[in-house]
């Protein structure tokens, strides 16, 4: 009796190209718990996206684009162990990013207590401190971290690139939801290996609703 | 070619019950444009959730429960009209809510710039200032409006209640999407006739999972 | 009795050069509540800032600077009205923007619902949207709705200026510990008369804190 | 040529009574750069405030009142910098909270970017989670963390106590005006041995504007 849906197509791109000083890249919640074997809430094919993740931070260790890790947080009390069980308590093991990715010593880390790596964080205050605009989301769970923090930055108009490649889920819809969400409303699904990180003088950059709406208002005013 | 993927299985709640005093009901742009036949931006189906709408709204005016509508608002220059095309310009027609559900004069209205109804308003404020912990949700789009408002609820800890048949899409996968999410990790799903107001004394009231941990955490200290 | 301090010096700018592409004159709380005689709130002083900052609206309208007009904003059962009593209700004549200061109609106006004009509303979406990152706050009273609307502001490193004569306050103590955190804390305090308008090519611009930052931080990269 | 002013008569309150299952004391910028002599940006009279400060900890350890440590939070570009110099680097000796304050192992500490420990962290989350609806709030300085965060606080009708030898400032101007806010605009000026922990049967417990409001509301309805 299991129900089908048909997916709607949605548009993957096969070219993104940015800036490496005006983007970020986000790793969240690759932390021991969602990842490794051993941890308390395992993602099926999250230790699988690791090498792409980290072909990218590479890119843009070398290119000097921002990284900023997110970790899931939650100590005793917290609701969210009556929904999923204990999993990423603040210190330990299971809430530390896993060795394939682990932060260098000046990159930034930042905390977050519900899904959305926006909400309670000083995520967006980085993010303008740095000026950046676009980020790159390379997360699990797909329908959950990735897809609640995606929203929240395109609701400030942030520029959002999500390679498939590098995100994962409990299941096929929850992959499906999330993308679909993510490039018919929040931004653009790719995946990882086309991403191309620096600005040639011959190529366009890629340029947000925002500032397209931004210079035509400069334009006519 | 057309993709069709498996929707997991979720709850359908057949009765959630409601204190009238701690909870609000959203009606969120179910605006002209959004609604009615020569709106510019008609959602399939919504125009038909207008009943199962204000059998609720006339419920919660007679109980004394709390009424928010919302309307999404733009101005020259917004860049969803970018995506979307020209829809609910702030003070024309197509802005205003349907005739069918027009709020009373003393009833709360909130503008909105975005999808989520809690980004850029004084939404939560208001949700604290009146102590009301649970939100029904009906409103249009299912995966836009609905599911940004419900997501932003719920991870400030707010009981989300969305009655399926008082929520609208653009097409299946969209409703399942936004349903599934719901059921899973953000609250309850329901159909309107299941939802009962008042607070009988021999019956259990709705308890969140907030609640429940302040109330252990209450007990043991 | 009366007890009495030194207030420490501070600085006031004989000069502000703005450009007016990034910048924003916020005329906040100018409501007939405040401001005019009848009203049920009035700030001394107040009515006598309209001249002063009508002229910059003038200005600000010839050179295509934004402008948003604050509207303190409540409705029954608001607890400002147990402290101060029942002020700016919405809709109504004291809640209106004084007729010196009238918004034209495709100027923003924005609602809110305490001291804060970025606590609650959209200001800080509206702020991003536009590319603006520099304030010009004209608003009663001194020490309340100017002094946290910038201090928010400051906190998300916009650039602050307050021209002091056209902020108004209930004594004297009060508009001096204003002046005094803008000044050390905040942003720039200076008059009206000296603040420019426009870009001159051979002048250096206002950079902020932000800015300075940023530019050391890329070419350092 | 040193001006004066008189400050405003305001309200210290000569006992306040607090429920410990609804106050959190709020313990922020206790840390070696402030407070301790070798510290890069020492406060006077900070570190004779840790007394009074370990007093109430102490008292809240014991009736189960939650404590909250705040610490102020910079790294490399961050332009407080500019403004203050080097203070505070993330994991540093100057970062830490002092020895005579340190939290214990399950108490909960937030990393703030800026003045206001609202702003860019988890507080009011953790505030709501905790069903937390008063602060007592200890910290440096008083015209800015002390401030900003009270005033944030204030905005969310959460009720403010400041005991004001628990707090420092640069100067003298700057007590006052944080204090005379703080007693007329935010809270409840006092010092901490007129703060009474625990709910004795026979007494009222202070109520805040909004729980007034919300009581009068409901019996109203």
């Amino acid at each position: 009796m299991a129900r089908i849906v048909e997916v709607p197509e949605y548009e993957v791109q096969d070219g993104v190209r940015v800036d490496p000083s005006r983007t970020a890249l986000i790793i969240g919640d690759m932390q021991n718990d969602f990842v490794t074997e051993s941890g308390t809430l395992v993602v099926p094919g999250a230790e699988e996206t690791i090498p792409a993740i980290r072909n990218l931070l590479e890119q843009a260790r070398e290119s000097g684009m921002r990284v900023i890790f997110i970790q899931d947080t939650h100590n005793d009390g917290d609701p969210e162990w009556e929904i999923w069980g204990e999993h990423c308590r603040e210190g330990c093991w299971g809430w530390q990013v896993v060795d394939g990715l682990a932060p260098s010593e000046d990159e930034a880390t930042i905390r977050k207590p519900r899904y959305d790596a926006f909400y309670g964080t000083g995520l967006e205050h980085m993010l303008r401190l740095w000026d950046v605009d676009t980020l790159i989301i390379c997360s699990t769970v797909a329908n959950i971290c990735v897809h609640y923090t995606a929203s929240s930055a395109a609701m400030r108009w942030f520029n959002v690139i999500v390679p498939r490649d590098c995100i994962s889920s409990f299941n096929d819809f929850d992959m499906e939801a999330s993308l679909s969400q993510t490039a018919t409303l929040l931004g653009e699904v790719t995946s990882s290996e086309n991403i191309h990180i620096g600005v040639p003088e011959t190529e366009e950059i890629y340029m947000s609703k925002l500032e397209e709406a931004a210079t035509r208002e400069r334009g006519g005013s």
